[in-house]
C-alpha cells in the first residue's frame, strides 16, 4: 500500500545488528512493553474501535450538518492538526458558498482572529466542537471562553444543544463543564496522546462533519495496522522508513526536509512535523522535521537544499495517481514554448518534476527516501498516518527516546503562568 | 524603528575584526562593488522611483478593480512571495462576501487547483497580472497557458484589456506575446532579482489592487533605506542582525527558527525562508532557514526547540502593537481558570508568552536574536521587507557568497527538461 525507497544501500543499512534492534522494539511494542507503553492506545485502535463508536459519531456529524451552516473546531496542538490535515488534504482548493463549512480556533491566540471569525459566522448558525483533555490548555481555553459566550448570548438555553465537547472520559473542568449544561459528550482516551489521537473522536468527529467518509478512513488505518504488524524490515514500510532515517541521522544528516508536490497535503506535513518534532526530539537527540512544498519551493529553499549545508536528508511524499486534473494542450502561438508538453496532464508534469528533482539534490549530496502513496482519498489517507505512527514510534525506540511524552514542553508553560501571576505561580 | 537584540554577549561579537569586515563590506556595498553588483538595484529603489510609475500602479489597480471582481496572480518564486507575503499579512482572516479578491496561481503545478480556480471564478468578473521576466519559467507559463485560453473563451477580444504583463522591458516571450495583443506592460528590472522584487512592480500591482497604501508601504521602505544606510555595527539593526546570526553559524547553530505569535506574519516568513534560502545555500554553506508559529508550534515542534538537537537559533519576529484585538473578561464559573486573566488583552497575553518562550528555549540551550517591530501595517510592512534584504545582503557576504545569484536551481530544470524532451535537450 505504500511503498518506501532509499537513494542508498539498503542492505548496509540492514543488517544483522539493526535488524536485530528493530525485532526487539517490534516485539516490545506488540506486547505493550518499553517505554511509554500506557499511550499505545493508538496501535490498536482502529481495529478495536465499535460500530457504536462510530455511528454515534456519524450521526452526530449528521446532526450538526443539520442544524448548522459552520463548525467551529476549537483545538491546539493534537486536537488540531490531525483533523485539519484529513480535511485539507480532502477539500477543494476553492468553493463558490460551501454549503457547511469547518474552521479552526483556539490553534493560537489572535484576537484579530477571534473577533474577525465571530463576525464572520453572524448570518450562519453555528456548531462549535472543544477538544481539550483538561479543559485548560490555555489557547483553547481562551478561544472557548469567548466563543461560549458568543454563543449563550446568541442562541440563549439552545447554546448547549450546539456545543460539543471532547474531553477526558471521567474528570477535568471541560467534563464538569459538559455535564452541568448538557453538551453532548466525545472521549479523549487516556491511553492516546495528541498526536496520535486522529483516529480517535478528537480527529474523526470534525473530519466527518466536514462530510468526508469516517467508515474509508478506518478501514485504510486498519488495513495499515494489520499489514504493518508483520516484522519484515525489509518489506514493512515503517519498519524501513524508521531504520533509513535513523541510519542517515547516525550518518550526521540532523535535518530531514519532507517534500510533497500535492499542495493539499501541506497539513499533513505540519501533522508530520508535531508528530516527529514532539516524538523524538528529547535529550538533545532527534532528526528536525522540516517540510517544503514543490514545484513552489524549489524556486525558494531549493538553491539551499541543492547547495547549502550537507545536513539535510529529503523524503519524497509522492501520490501516483491524480483526483481532478488538467492536459496540456497545443497552442497555435507557442511563445510561452510549452507546445511540445502538449498532451501531458499536469500530474504526469508532477511525476517528471520529482524525478529531475530527486536526481538533482542527490548529485548535490542529499540522501533520500521516497514514499508513495496510490493516491489521496479517505482510504489511502488514513493509512498512510498510521504509517507514520507506527514509524515513529519505532523511530523514538532507535534514539532510546520514549515516542509518547513531552517533557520539554512544561517550561514555557510554567514560566507564561509565573509571568500571569495564575494562581499557584505567584510566588516563585 | 526595528529593535534588534542578542541573548548572548553583543561585545564578543562586535568584535574589532568583525567591524571592520562589516565596514568593508557596507563600503562595498553602497560603492555597487562586490559579488553580484549588477543586481543592486533593490538597495535604493525605494528613494528612485518616480512618481509617474507609481501613479500608473495605483491608476492600473483602480481600472483593474472597477472592471473585475478578482484578479489572479501568476507567478512563482520572487514573483510570487513578496506580494503574497504583504497582502497576507494586511488583510482580514476572514471576509463575507468580499468584494475584491486577489487569487495566485502558477505558484505550482496542480491541475485540481487551477480546475477549481476557474470554476471559481465563473461567475466573477476576472483580470489577471502575470509575472515572468522571460515568460517560459515552467509553472507560471503552464498557468498562463490555461488562463490565457480561458480568457480568450470568456471575454474574446476584451481580454487583452483584462491581462497584465510584468515582464523584461526589453525581450522575452511574454513581452512579445504582450506587444501582439496590446496587454498593459510592467517591468521586472534587470538589476533586481525575484527575491529582491517586492517593491516594483512585480509585489506593487498585486498588492495595490488587492486595496493596500502602497505610498506608505514604500515610505517605510525609504525610510529604512535612509536609516540604515549608516554604518554603525552597534546601532544599525541590519547590520547587527547579520552579524549576530553569522557568529551563531560560525559556533555550529546552522538552523534558524524564525517564529512570530502573529499568525497573519506566515507569508513574511515563507518570503524570508526564500530570501535567505536562495541567497545564502550555496557552496555547502548557509544557515538553514525555517519558520514557526506560536503558540500554535509551541504544541508541535516547541519540543523540539526545548530539548532536541542543539544546532538551532531562534530569531523572534515581535509585533509590539495590536490591530484589532479582544480582552479577556471575568466568568461566573471559572471552570477554566481563566479568570486571573481578566482584563489581559490577547495581545498581552502573546507578548507575556514571548517572555516566558524566550526564557525556556534559552535555558535550554537555544541562543536568540529579537526582532521587534512597532506594528502591522504597510509602513512598517514595507520598513520591516528592506531590513530583511538588506541584513541579507550583508549576511551573505560574511560567508563570502554572492547573494544575488541561484547556481543551484539550475540542475533539476535541466533534469526534468531532458526528461521531457523539451527541444533543446532531447539529444543529452
Amino acid at each position: 500500500m505504500i511503498n518506501v525507497t532509499y537513494s542508498g544501500n539498503e542492505q548496509e543499512i540492514l543488517n544483522s545488528q539493526k535488524v536485530s534492534r528493530l525485532q526487539s522494539i517490534h516485539d516490545n511494542l506488540y506486547a505493550k512493553k518499553g517505554a511509554g507503553h500506557d499511550f499505545l492506545g493508538w496501535l490498536d485502535w482502529p481495529s478495536n474501535l465499535s460500530d457504536s463508536f462510530l455511528q454515534n459519531i456519524k450521526d452526530t456529524a449528521e446532526e450538526i450538518q443539520k442544524q448548522a451552516d459552520v463548525l467551529i473546531v476549537i483545538g491546539i496542538g493534537g486536537s488540531y492538526l490531525g483533523a485539519k490535515a484529513v480535511i485539507e488534504a480532502l477539500k477543494p482548493h476553492f468553493e463558490k458558498n460551501p454549503q457547511f463549512e469547518v474552521l479552526f480556533a483556539g490553534q493560537h491566540v489572535s484576537g484579530a482572529y477571534l473577533k474577525q471569525l465571530m463576525n464572520y459566522v453572524e448570518d450562519k448558525e453555528v456548531a462549535i466542537n472543544v477538544i481539550s483533555k483538561s479543559g485548560t490548555t490555555t489557547e483553547p481555553a481562551i478561544a472557548f471562553r469567548f466563543l461560549h459566550k458568543y454563543m449563550e448570548d446568541r442562541y440563549g438555553q439552545e447554546a448547549s444543544e450546539r456545543i460539543y465537547v471532547t474531553t477526558d472520559e471521567n474528570k477535568g473542568a471541560l467534563l464538569n463543564l459538559a455535564k452541568d449544561r448538557g453538551f453532548k459528550r466525545f472521549v479523549v482516551p487516556d491511553d492516546v496522546g495528541g498526536r496520535y489521537s486522529v483516529f480517535t473522536a478528537v480527529g474523526l468527529l470534525p473530519i466527518a462533519a466536514a462530510g468526508f467518509d469516517v467508515n474509508q478512513l478506518l478501514k485504510g488505518a486498519k488495513q495499515a495496522e494489520d499489514e504493518l504488524s508483520t516484522f519484515d524490515a525489509e518489506n514493512n514500510p515503517a519498519i524501513k522508513y524508521a531504520a533509513i532515517r535513523h541510519a542517515l541521522y547516525e550518518q550526521g544528516y540532523t535535518n530531514e526536509v519532507l517534500a510533497t508536490f500535492e499542495p493539499k497535503l501541506n497539513y499533513v506535513q505540519e501533522w508530520w512535523k508535531q508528530l516527529y518534532g514532539e516524538s523524538e526530539g528529547k535529550e538533545q537527540k532527534g532528526i528536525f522535521p522540516v517540510s517544503v512544498t514543490y514545484t513552489t519551493d524549489l524556486h525558494s529553499l531549493g538553491q539551499y537544499i541543492q547547495d547549502g549545508k550537507r545536513d539535510l536528508l529529503e523524503s519524497f511524499l509522492i501520490v501516483e495517481e491524480a483526483g481532478e486534473d488538467l492536459e496540456l494542450f497545443e497552442a497555435e502561438q507557442n511563445a510561452d514554448e510549452l507546445n511540445y508538453l502538449a498532451g501531458t496532464s499536469l500530474h504526469d508534469f508532477n511525476l517528471v518534476a520529482y524525478e529531475g528533482t530527486s536526481k538533482a539534490h542527490l548529485s548535490g549530496g542529499v540522501p533520500q527516501i521516497g514514499i508513495r502513496l496510490q493516491k489521496v482519498d479517505e482510504y489511502h489517507i488514513g493509512y498512510l498516518l498510521y504509517f507514520y505512527m507506527l514509524a515513529c514510534a519505532y523511530s523514538s525506540y532507535l534514539l532510546d527516546i520514549n515516542p509518547f511524552n513531552q517533557p520539554g514542553v512544561e517550561e514555557y508553560k510554567t514560566n507564561i503562568f509565573k509571568l500571569l501571576k495564575k494562581p499557584g505561580y505567584e510566588t516563585e
